[in-house]
């Protein structure tokens, strides 16, 4: 794996992206994050027929933080087309119910795909990356290629949820072994998009159920926590079982776990375990890489989404309240940002990833 | 044990009941749910020294529905003091920092105390009641009598979420043995009284944690759904595991739920325990008794607080998504009114089947 | 006009009514108005082409309280089409977009619609009522039914912040002669119907504008408050200037009010005026009216839309903070219940004040 | 008034500063906006006599934002006098309870003092200062000390909502001369610090009350657009009415605005003269000050808290909705930071200013 270096000293110029579903409420956390990216530079809106051809900022409302910089604002906006989109390198933003469609064409028309859609993520050739977690299942694109005859790629980042959890568990998973896994999450509207979820649907209330978030959740977080081996991903073997719950947050998915383990941990083990863990080697030196990808809080209330979703603006999860379970062996709380590093920024650093070991030269 | 009978045919006047605590969040749910009431009438209302002397209206910052009438609210409030109370029977709404000296002093003093505080409730020789699920405790009285010396009682009623998952457990712990219990709470605002949660604390977050609950929940859970024989009750065996939240809803205790038995039951057949499930006999007449203790929903998103927390009006219990789950048995989610069912109704039904047992004739 | 007297003596049987846009949120409003009422019998459930053919609880997300009883939820939904509509009486919970054409069909058939629509209101022959403000109004049917040729006809309600205002100001323009009225409203997220306000727009946020209302709330208050005589209505003359702004309420206008009058009140004077205020005499015994109309509260910092919108089952107006103002006369807040009092149930009182006009003999 | 230049260029050494009130809410923002400051170095922490002589960390309930670092936690508090507190600038967070008599040691004994209190605001000889608006007040203070025999000084920042206000409408009051305003506020909990609002009253809520604001609003306003002549303020002229709520939002202040006039302005050049008026150009360089100190949206839904509050860092005021009224000349909308622009992030920038003047030297 190639050592990542300031693609400055490697380039001149900065690679040239387009955005899928760019007006959507993940379309708009990819056009912020790419906006001043050190390595990528937005070259193309796209998003559908509605909105081909007229200004982004005319077509786009803006949900959050300051409006984007007047030339993107009066970029003009083209279809999902392949045929349309010249840059190499797409992130996508798109529904489920067209991105199986449009990401295979442009798969097969020789762009990478960097998707947030559900569709691929389970397929066996198909990475469902979190860089610092399982950045070698990047290995599975070879296998990819072969069996689709694609000269493009698509790689995945998982559910929301499957990824804070993940994050949260990776380092306990590596050395101590999960056996069992029992989670609740109280999720952001945020997670459901943009018009999503209805102000008189959760204005003081929860909403015990999330359509389809909990196969994915249980699903994904066994794949992300697989082994890559011998050209194939092997997901984890333990079990999981998982309450997905709605709650009025506007940005923050926090999750309750109960974990049993192969080899139990003391809480301080595990707290330590978790401190010290860096992620994968190969990532430390991409640009939205955050410098801890997981912290832990001593505080006997946190984390707490209005105050810690922030933290590694936006991609650092933080775990607290580890403690001795009554059944199992631990409880904590984790808590992420479900479109920073649960969705857009997910991409983003997968596309770094990528990057840095030279799938884009 | 007594067939309950109104009481009008039984005795021409109500009981006088004071309230100890009056001022306070559950103070005044006792004075809403007793002021209309059919066997109790609000002789006196009591609290701290503060407010002793003044006008109830004066004193009371009333926090919900329609202010009192105006005989409770120019009402003089007297002291939380045996010597000033006259009413043989006490609801006490007093904070666990207070209640274990007043109540203890209103029991010496012969008063019947029916009681909201955790000071008294794992006492062996107290009951902790929910008159459907185990209004046979009430037996533990004469033993409390016996072993000290008072001529009054005290009878608890359970934490709030500790309640709501009992009633919903209940016919399934009776059939089918429960022997180990994970539950996630997100529990409403007004489970901390007033003042209690500050907005800037609350408002689009989520606090994983609330003070003390976990445990409480855990060991009162178990001693609810313990047996009555031989003149003591002995706790329930099984394992409990409890995450405690606190949201932004106003009230209604919303519990997740993943349940393992000793006997593995359908979905299907825990739902028909669970709606053929009347509760003890004996309190079918209880004015306070709603007609179904515990109904479960077919909605997919449902029990949600902000719709479900008056089913019954407030004493209903609902429980939804009964599912099977992946590790344990069964999933649900249970949802009940924390300061109805989980505080002041609680405390006024466990009152109306001392009444109906012929306690306090 | 007919004393109204209850219909119970003057027939055998409810008139049967039909519904148009049931299962919307004012339609749903509608059903729990109507389910048991005294007078009206819902006949008919009517929606939309899309769920026409189906069971009413089949195609309606039940948005609030307990669901109706079986034999609705089991109806077959029809279409809005005065050929398939057999009841007299019929309530439109139509958007505006649908409601001139189908509201026309319905009068053109010989209907009596209430609408609550905006549509018609403005038009010079269409009653825009709130019947104890102005029920005298309905006397431009007449002239309705001459000039455009219908045997049936349309009844307008007015905009919610509108009709919650007039209820507030009625008395005091009646007495006191309005000169100038600056307006801000605060309102509930239900006004903007189901799915409505998008959470990712509220939640922690307010947003100070909502399409078209101020126009509707100017120029509506003034017919509301204008006088007919000699067959027609004529507007009041004053001038209003409305901020309007959507809060994170669920339901529930809050109106900040500063009133210039002709005759200058004091603040004694004019809550005198609007305590004893009792609205027309002919509507003291309809069965939806409140008994009180119009409050006005003396706590300092009421009315709040949480605490004080069910005041008379949602029908009452609560006003408070009467103070003088240092630029005009007054300054005061009035509350109301927007889908009750400003919706469904103005029009199920407007029908009523026609039933006991004899209109549907 | 001397030029200001950068410090580091003026002196080695940064200003050292202490914060009384350093553990609630605004004193927690003092240590957000001056641990980094280019001119000020946080020296020292006082706060009261329960907190003195602990670790800053381990007393303070960290509400916002990223922990302080931990030179600052671990800081010791010290006590509010003027006799243990050696830095020669305050900055004062104190309750009004507590400000007047603990600012007024202060100046005497030598301080500059910059306060957040409403103690002094109205004081003849205490500048009441923004400095964008009117810098110029500070002239006053050689008046102050003559009359006081301070050695040092008390500079005050407005109440919030004034500020906010003041902001808006300074440069339409220069130009065109306001006659009347009518303001209706919609204010974030932050502005009644921690715990503040306690969340059972605004969950879902609105509170159309806040204790004495509308006076200081009112009276406020005037002094801030007031004029500094012969050595003493006058207050603008006009009339105030003033509406304040409190609303479930965390952070930002939204005020409704109807103004008249003495010289007419169109929209446009009302929007043209906010656009282009750059406040004191005396103030252009200090730190704190945003680029612009006000901005005016296009946005026909804006300003929103959630959404604009943080502009220019928390310092920009943002109005939108210009339009002609109906009664007065034209209605808008302001938005902008409470606890920034409106408490800490104010009392900074007048230190600033003062520094600029030489004041510190």
């Amino acid at each position: 794996m190639t050592i990542p270096v300031p693609i400055p000293g490697k380039r001149k110029d900065k690679w040239p992206v387009a955005i899928l579903g760019a007006t959507g409420a993940v379309g708009q956390m990819f056009v912020r994050l790419l906006a001043e990216h050190p390595w990528f530079e937005i070259a193309e809106l796209a998003a559908s027929e509605r909105s081909a051809g007229k200004k982004y900022g005319e077509v786009t409302r803006w949900l959050e933080g300051p409006t984007p910089p007047p030339k993107i604002q009066s970029r003009r906006v083209i279809a999902c087309d392949p045929g349309v989109v010249s840059a190499p390198i797409v992130f996508s933003a798109l529904d489920a119910a067209v991105a199986g469609e449009v990401e295979t064409a442009f798969a097969r028309a020789g762009k990478f795909v960097l998707s947030n859609a559900k569709n691929f993520r389970m397929e066996p050739d198909v990475p469902l990356v979190i860089p610092e977690v399982n950045g070698d299942h990047l290995g599975l694109l070879e296998c990819q290629r072969q069996r689709r005859g694609w000269t493009g790629a698509i790689v995945t980042n998982a559910n929301c949820s499957a990824t804070v959890a993940a994050v949260a568990l990776a380092p306990l998973h590596q050395k101590f072994g999960i056996r069992q896994l029992f989670l609740s999450t109280m999720q952001a509207v945020s997670g459901a998009g943009y018009p999503g979820v209805p102000s008189l649907d959760i204005l003081g209330n929860v909403i015990p159920y999330i359509v389809d978030e909990e196969p994915k959740l249980e699903r994904e977080m066994l794949k992300l926590l697989g082994r890559f081996e011998d050209g194939e991903v092997t997901s984890a073997a333990f079990k999981v079982s998982a309450h997905t719950n709605r709650v009025a947050v506007e940005h923050g998915h926090t999750i309750c776990m109960t974990v049993g383990f192969e080899e139990t941990p003391t809480p301080e083990a595990a707290i330590e375990t978790m401190r010290t863990w860096e992620g994968l080697p190969s990532t430390t030196r991409l640009p939205t890489r955050p410098q801890h990808p997981l912290i832990v809080t001593d505080a006997p209330d946190r984390p707490q989404p209005r105050r810690d979703v922030n933290a590694g603006a936006g991609m650092t999860v933080t775990v607290g309240r580890v403690r001795r379970d009554a059944i199992l062996d631990l409880r904590m709380v984790a808590l992420g940002h479900n479109t920073i590093r649960g969705a857009a920024g997910g991409s983003v650093l997968n596309a770094e990833l990528l990057a840095s070991n030279g799938a884009f030269d």
